[in-house]
């Protein structure tokens, strides 16, 4: 069965981002030749789940979009048409990961944002986790966690930590 | 000079407690003769700051009160008399940090609650940190990390996972 995973940074305080979408306490952690596993983890992985903002702003921030070879699921409320293997997606978040899981294929992967991720995991989409925590605290903004999610065990999978103070967390639903 | 050191177990999701101040959550990683480190870093500890909700809740819960041999500042509105070595202290918070660590002692413990540690951090009182993440999802409740604290960067001390998938991360105020 595939799996859909969460692989995303996060400040100590919990936070994806500073008020104004911004991300700027990632850079605290770039360093020459050390990408904490992204390239390694995208070898797994074909299809993409994005949040339209998150898209624009990866559209604005990085146009080498580097997901051009995956199939990509844009969920929005404004129907378009698809560009390339770019999908715009307006129906049930739920069914769209049910239909994906069904298909063989390899890893899922939700790039954000938060939205997304919300509606991800009060429906318990989940599989995997892969949280990379920036020795920071961003002191307000958005939280990868909101409030009103159900409860629920975690396994730990693997803990890994680097030199430049990054600590990355692989958790499994239980 | 001392240290005043916040030592505290949270959620994945980032709670102290689950509504209704429930911590059946920190269940899940009990385990015979296994204290994630616990006693060894209380024998550094002389003083205790706690809040006046999260005391009676220990009073309550765990009538033998660990803290007995240390001087305890229970923070608190109401003006009361000391009991032995448990002072109510109803002033200045950042005042009482100063003074002691002005002092000479060893390492201030912050034993919560969620009030007395968002002003702490809110002043930027606490000098370290040691989280330990429980791996479960919480869902809703009282958070570690309010909105509305200052920025700042941390320097990871260390980084230590158990068997039982809790990781203890210890960081310290850049």
């Amino acid at each position: 069965m595939r799996k859909l995973v969460l692989y995303i940074a996060i400040s100590v305080d919990g936070y994806i981002a500073a008020p104004g979408d911004d991300l700027a306490f990632l850079q605290k952690v770039e360093k020459e030749g050390e990408d904490y596993g992204y390239a390694e983890f995208m070898t797994e992985v074909d299809t993409v789940i994005v949040g339209r903002r998150t898209h624009e702003w990866v559209m604005q921030h990085a146009p080498d979009f580097s997901h051009d070879g995956r199939e990509t699921y844009i969920i929005t409320r404004t129907p378009r048409e698809s560009i390339g293997n770019r999908h715009f997606y307006t129906g049930d978040l739920g069914e769209l990961i049910a239909d994906l899981k069904a298909k063989e294929g390899k890893t899922i992967f939700c790039d954000g944002g938060a939205d997304v991720v919300h509606q991800l995991l009060k429906h318990e989409l989940i599989d995997e986790f892969v949280i990379s925590i920036i020795p920071v605290f961003v002191g307000n903004g958005i939280r990868l966690f909101k409030d009103g999610r159900p409860d629920g065990d975690l396994t730990l999978v693997n803990a890994k930590s680097f030199d430049t103070g990054l600590v990355q967390l692989h958790y499994r639903r239980a």
